[in-house]
């Protein structure tokens, strides 16, 4: 058995999420580097260029056995094919990827809306700009995406996004909207209700035995203000 | 042989050009729907959810035979497995994906800087904010990025940035340069001197003889204030 290592800040569930509910939905075992001595000190150390032939740019990053990946699409690309989390057939693997990165353009935008200016200011140096940004995301963006995404839910009718069973994906969906629930209460019970795919699929992954065990364990990091989903009142509807 | 067919919106070069750039160095024939009759009508059509399974949410996407492969990132690793544009190794492969889809956090990076507020307001709508956020952008993620990959090339030893031979991630930071230096030529000539792997890249890349045939040919887009890459002197330094 392959030993993972999972390289993800500490304290926010962050990107690195995507990555631990694949790998907890899989079943397979994984040290989360984030919550050992010195973590983050250990997430920086392994980036640098001078201990590895693949640095990462920004974390997370998975050592696995001899390999390491980095960039959260890849991880789970990897991770799909080790698992089980994908299709085989090559136009359903290139599906789930394709749904993955859309998934990922979707995070960086939720990121600068509250921080259109720069990743490296305090939210409180951006605010007039986030109100503006934000107003954007939900009323424009987030319509956009989250019709995408419950209009393949629809057309699909298996329940899953991708073919007649679960993929990374799906995970994925789970995840953004989990963290947009939190982020947004008020938005979000707006549009839930026109794009009413999305709570039922909800429903589905959370009830499913690992999911469920994961998300009641000390391992799942709760949403903060730290993080790429923040609740900020005034950003709300 | 399979019919190419890349969907992507007429007059700017956009993601799309990672694309076109993969093809034209495999020696690929494809048609670019572009410069078509009512090219950008059939980019939209080929979108919607009634007429294909695997829509995307936005183009660049690419007709292969029967497959749809939507997404820049993931096309290119489709055309790297087709036409020997990426190494074959495990590793080797994960690695390359990664750098590309550090270059698609880049690009998302360079567009939000002159449309920090929302992509669907004019660039004059958000001047004063695109200012601050181009300003962080030139003085803190550009020297980071081209730092990363800089270092990459450097440390390689090989003139690529994974192995022996080119990979699409190398065409894709020949692209990435290109836009740069025509949006931003005052910050590039700054950041080229302390930055000197980046410059002989260019022209290793530039003198190869698909690429160079490309460039000269009428399917290249040029660079335009419409795309990712624009050239406004007031955000320059």
């Amino acid at each position: 058995m392959t030993k993972y290592e999972l390289y993800y800040w500490s304290g926010i569930p962050g990107r690195g999420e995507f990555v631990r509910l694949a790998l907890e939905e899989a079943g397979v075992e994984y040290v989360d580097i984030a919550v050992t001595d010195n973590g983050d000190a250990k997430v920086v150390a392994g980036m640098k260029a001078n201990v590895t032939e693949y640095p990462s740019f920004a974390p997370p990053y998975l050592k696995a056995g001899k390999l390491t990946i980095g960039q959260t699409a890849n991880i789970l690309l990897f991770l799909g094919e080790q698992h089980g989390l994908a299709p085989k057939s090559k136009q359903s693997r290139f599906w789930v990827h394709q749904l993955q990165l859309t998934f990922g353009d979707l995070v960086a935008e939720i990121h600068d809306a509250h921080h259109p200016i720069a990743a490296s200011l305090y939210y409180e140096d951006q605010k007039a700009e986030a109100a503006k940004r934000t107003k954007n995301l939900r009323e424009e963006r987030l319509p956009k995406y989250l019709g995408y995404f419950d209009g393949i839910l629809r057309r699909g009718g298996t329940g899953w996004l991708a073919g007649r069973r679960l993929s990374y994906a799906d995970l994925s969906l789970f995840h953004v909207t989990e963290g947009l629930r939190y982020a947004f209460p008020n938005a979000m019970r707006r549009l839930e209700k026109k794009y009413r795919n999305l709570a039922p699929f909800q429903d589905r992954i959370a009830s499913r035995p690992r999911v469920s065990g994961y998300l009641k364990s000390g391992r799942r990091q709760p949403f903060n203000t730290q993080g790429i989903f923040r609740h900020y009142p005034e950003l709300d509807e």
